[in-house]
């Protein structure tokens, strides 16, 4: 078996564990979660096994040495096939089993300590995870900081240095845009009508407006779960999830517009290489990209309501006395939450950018875990105007962290400024932006095809940017795009 | 690994492959069918080659040369295991992959020909799976005839001998019952109410009646797909299926008590044990015992519906002028039909008669492929009195033929003696009868734990039966049920 085959096979071994990782998540009977366990550790034991045998690693060194070299995507896949295979192998088993286990537990005391609100009682757990973190990093190695270590994983070929510089330009607008659209917003957003908002409707309309943007239901679906996510069971098989709230449809329907962005972006790179670099998404700040592309640029807009007010009024008549234009002003309120997964556009990345801070200074030892509680009120204080009341809001309320996803946040704020970068370039076209204005997706949906999903992950995100958009990331569209929304 | 760790490690493939299978049949998107095809065969090859490998076959005679042979169950574990691996080996792979690549063709073959009633497009097909079905006899092994080594794959340690015995007591009398029902019926049966029955309310009534059975929703679940069917995906892990006619809310119900009857006994099986013979069930005459019970003895029983018509007319007023006789008499209505699946109690076993006579011949070469429509109509019409219009409701009506499903259909039948005869025994219980008849399943539902699911595969179904009721498999019961009902 070619290397490629052997990619092919992982990939029917790892999508075959999406497969039960989405049931376990959408309809697994309680009782049924010791035995599913155990299916995806058989799956995932196969897959690691497979990706850093022996064979994998002659056959792909058979292909590298055989590789002509006049082929840019043969050339590319070899290159990152190659850059996984060190990855996965440069971290011994033990320490994989080690990370493994540190999580689980992790994963329980976190859950536990948020509820009391008890960091004393995760801070052990996290002093684990970010030994282990550090151990990887000195394993893959780095050439700045440990932080780069663990970011190349997320988003290949950028530095914390270079994050650090993008979020040290936000860091200022951002306070001041946001700052300010909490004050107008305070005086000026109104509330949605009152429910119900019958979720059978809200599963119409959600599926309807998915449709129009370009999400292929031929090719995927959406079920109901507790954290709206997007996996892939296949190259034509990309499954969404939102949850309802009956008191407000568009809880669901901005979770459909975000994972519909990470959904069309795995609906659209090349199927025919699926498991392979250049059938695959590229980072996860491009895939952030194109969530909060369509969430955000195309899902907020006025073109898009302008299009889909009256049928959202025919589906939930007591949007019927709520003008369109006090429906846009609830879209664009903002405010100053202590949660990061509540936050609106206009703050939401003041909450990574204090993360990505905290992370980094832990990483490279200038914070100790116990001081994490303080360093967090202190930097939210500057950042927010206030003191979280306590760490279940504070320092203990993401995951992250208790999954040993030290290194991930700012990719969330890499997908915002790429969004907007992508969404400017793709308006510089005049045809595409009298498309977007009207409401019709396609141009825009065909040329992400065309300038980021059919790279696959053969281009660095950046070199990706910068073709698509002629500049590497650049905060300029973004912080634009924010004050004309907001101010 | 030792045998048994190796057991489970093939039931943790095998359901991971259930699970898989059972999201092809519920959820996956049109596009999907491809690559989880890719996915099935993945999984099966993977469990193919390690359920006939040279390390299961060392550890499986390791553990029979150490057996002390004190412990009953690791004895019939051990001799059952034997039993698989000697089955699956005896088969060249050559012949598995000719028998797949036959069946897949057969299938299109078969779904084609039905559609334009053309027996001699599908006959070549048929051809070339008998003689695959007699390649496998062979290899095998019999003692009598053919038949018996196919029979033994799904009926193990009973003889097609002992199945035509059965056939043969029944069938005079089962025609006489049949005849009578049927004519009884045409002058007394009602129509129900017309609909609609809402979807959402069969669903509740369903999942109510289901579980005041005994199904164990928290291990199991009822979703919906065009043919009714239910899976193990792991030891609490049971998915059932339905599909719903909004004219008539018993087609769904029905289908989920069927169900429910194969749920609770897959849900019954020592759940410790899942892999190992001693936690799977036995053979297809004993599932469809418990299908058959829970569906025909109890599901349309007075007792049954005198506690639950209440709640059926709660949720379809239209039922409120429909008196519970009538109802009753729409659930034991008897009619000659040409298609098996749409056949009730009173008839169905004159289905499998004619196509258990058949395929017999077929197998031992005094029937010929050519001659199989005139045989099925001349058959027909001495059981049910006329021919079929066509072959599409005569010989080309069912599925099985066209998957290699030789030797099979004689097991519903099984099922159906099978059932009387342990209702039957349990009955003879004073308590159980009384609880029965207050529609209070639950002392059943322990005596079929004990009497049946408890034992897993470790009993010959046969023996399972004697053990249970005290005499071997007989139609004394099993007729006096259908007398009692009909007549």
């Amino acid at each position: 078996m070619s290397i490629f085959e052997k990619a092919r096979e992982l990939a029917v071994i790892q999508s075959s564990a999406a497969v039960i990782g989405w049931d376990q998540e959408t309809y697994l009977p309680p009782d049924a979660v010791e035995h599913r366990a155990a299916q995806l550790a058989w799956l995932s034991s196969h897959a690691h096994e497979l990706a850093t045998s022996e064979a994998w690693k002659h056959e792909l060194e058979a292909a590298q040495a055989a590789n002509p070299g006049d082929d840019p995507k043969l050339t590319a896949n070899l290159r990152e096939l190659r850059r996984e295979f060190d990855r996965a192998t440069k971290l011994p088993v033990e320490l994989v089993a080690r990370e493994s286990t540190a999580c689980s537990l992790a994963k329980h005391a976190w859950a536990a300590a948020r509820i009391r609100s008890d960091f004393a009682a995760f801070a052990p757990h996290l002093e684990t995870l970010l030994g282990i973190a550090r151990e990887k990093a000195d394993l893959w190695g780095y050439s700045g900081e440990p932080y780069d270590a663990l970011l190349e994983g997320y988003e290949r070929g950028t530095s914390t240095a270079a994050v650090a510089e993008l979020l040290d330009t936000l860091r200022p607008a951002l306070r001041e845009t946001a700052a300010r659209a909490v004050e107008k917003s305070a005086s000026r957003a109104p509330s949605l009508p009152p429910g119900p908002y019958p979720i059978a409707a809200q599963q119409r309309l959600n599926a309807e407006i998915a449709e129009s943007i370009g999400f292929d239901f031929r090719a995927g679906r959406i079920d109901t779960t507790t954290h709206p996510f997007c996996t892939t069971l296949g190259p034509r098989d990309i499954r969404m999830t939102t949850r309802y709230d009956e008191s407000d449809f568009t809880s669901s329907l901005f979770g459909v517009l975000h994972e519909a962005g990470h959904g069309m972006y795995e609906q659209g790179v090349p199927g025919e290489d699926f498991g392979l670099p250049s059938g695959t998404t590229v980072s996860l700040g491009i895939h952030e990209s194109q969530s909060r592309l369509w969430e955000n640029h195309v899902g907020r807009s006025r073109a898009l309501w302008n299009r889909w007010y009256p049928k959202a009024r025919e589906y939930f008549p007591q949007l019927a006395e709520f003008p369109l234009e006090k429906f846009l002003a609830f879209l664009w309120r903002a405010e100053f939450s202590p949660i990061r997964v509540e936050a609106d556009e206009a703050t939401y990345d003041l909450h990574i950018i204090l993360r990505f801070s905290l992370e980094r200074r832990l990483l490279n030892g200038s914070l100790a875990v116990a001081d994490v509680p303080a360093a967090w009120n202190e930097s939210f204080r500057e950042l927010f105007g206030f003191t979280p009341a306590n760490d279940r809001v504070g320092c203990l309320q993401d995951i992250h962290w208790s999954m040993g996803g030290l290194g991930y946040f700012s990719t969330y704020t890499l997908g915002n400024i790429n969004a907007a970068q992508l969404f400017a370039a793709a308006r510089r076209d005049p045809a595409i932006a009298a498309a977007i204005d009207a409401a019709d997706y396609a141009p825009l949906l065909a040329w992400l095809r065309k300038s980021v999903h059919a790279h696959g992950a053969t281009l660095d995100p950046a070199d990706l940017l910068q073709q698509a958009t002629g500049s590497r990331p650049s905060t300029a569209d973004y912080l634009a795009h924010l004050r004309s929304r907001y101010l």
